[in-house]
């Protein structure tokens, strides 16, 4: 998607060899439009597709999926949750995520009355990296018997080789711009 | 606005005396159709004012701030990172917010990057209580020499006071669903 890797170029700041900064427009201050337009972007690639759930996770890919959602006919948008308050059901389904960056565990859940098996299940998120974060959605999506029919994602950072494990699974994976590595700070696309 | 109210009598439910779960459709799981007569109804109340950000605070706020956000000429959606990873900034504005539900305090961020005396904001978020959150939020924008423009509220939770801390600081408030209290697990709505 020319827009967003033309935006990526101009406004993505590569941190170190692995982490590319996108704070002003998709993790901190919001870019709108350009989500509307990644929102129709996805409707295309997934036009052939019946979804009636999108799922993402806390916090990143909240508003995305929420923007996204308007292309597939609102459906309702389920983000799993990292912190979980006290007002979090314990009737949930729950995965456990590694994180890289971190370099620690943690959980995610959603509710067993929003993710059902009757769910055909379109998965949302900002980044791919090592993919574990959509892997724990994946598995939430199997052990509430949904079926997940694809995985949008926005940008993948194709040398952390997430895509493999998502393939592995037989899901579709979309992603609308693929890093194929960083070079002397500036972001080098995929062909 | 009745559509909400609606919605909260029919899926809402009363935890106890203070707490009301709207899981279903605003906390956990996200209804964009009616997320997006939200934005409406908040055009129509700040109709008459110039608002170039919004400004919301994760989680629950995000999803809502950026569907209005639509309705405001699709203007940038910044949110305060309460849960700030490693790649946050540390060139940040910051206050505390002390949640009564918890009985703590912790740190609201935004980079100084986006939020800036140019700004008027519009402060967005999914339940006004004890008003802490909101405070908050009006501190960043004030250490930013920005312009607080208004306030727009999902679901106000009037016993608990809010307002009167937002009202004392000439701030206008908009809230689209008005709770007065909670009796035997049933919603008042203020009249």
């Amino acid at each position: 998607m020319k827009l967003l890797k033309d935006r990526i170029l101009k406004d993505g700041k590569v941190i170190n060899d692995s982490i590319l900064k996108v704070d002003n427009f998709i993790n901190h201050q919001l870019d709108i439009s350009l989500f509307n337009e990644i929102g129709k972007e996805l409707k295309k690639r997934f036009n052939d597709k019946t979804i009636n759930k999108i799922l993402t996770v806390e916090t990143s890919g909240i508003a995305i999926a929420s923007i996204v959602s308007q292309y597939f006919d609102n459906v309702p948008v389920l983000f799993a949750k990292k912190h979980a308050g006290s007002n979090m059901d314990t009737n949930v389904f729950e995965s456990t995520v590694h994180s890289f960056t971190k370099n620690t565990d943690y959980k995610i859940k959603v509710s067993k009355e929003y993710l059902t098996s009757k769910d055909k299940v379109l998965i949302i998120d900002d980044f791919l990296a090592s993919g574990s974060a959509v892997i724990g959605l994946l598995d939430l999506v199997k052990q509430a018997n949904a079926e997940a029919v694809g995985v949008g994602i926005v940008i993948e950072k194709y040398f952390q080789g997430g895509r493999k494990l998502i393939e592995n699974q037989n899901v579709k994976l979309e992603s609308l711009a693929v890093i194929e590595g960083f070079k002397n700070g500036e972001v080098i696309f995929k062909k």
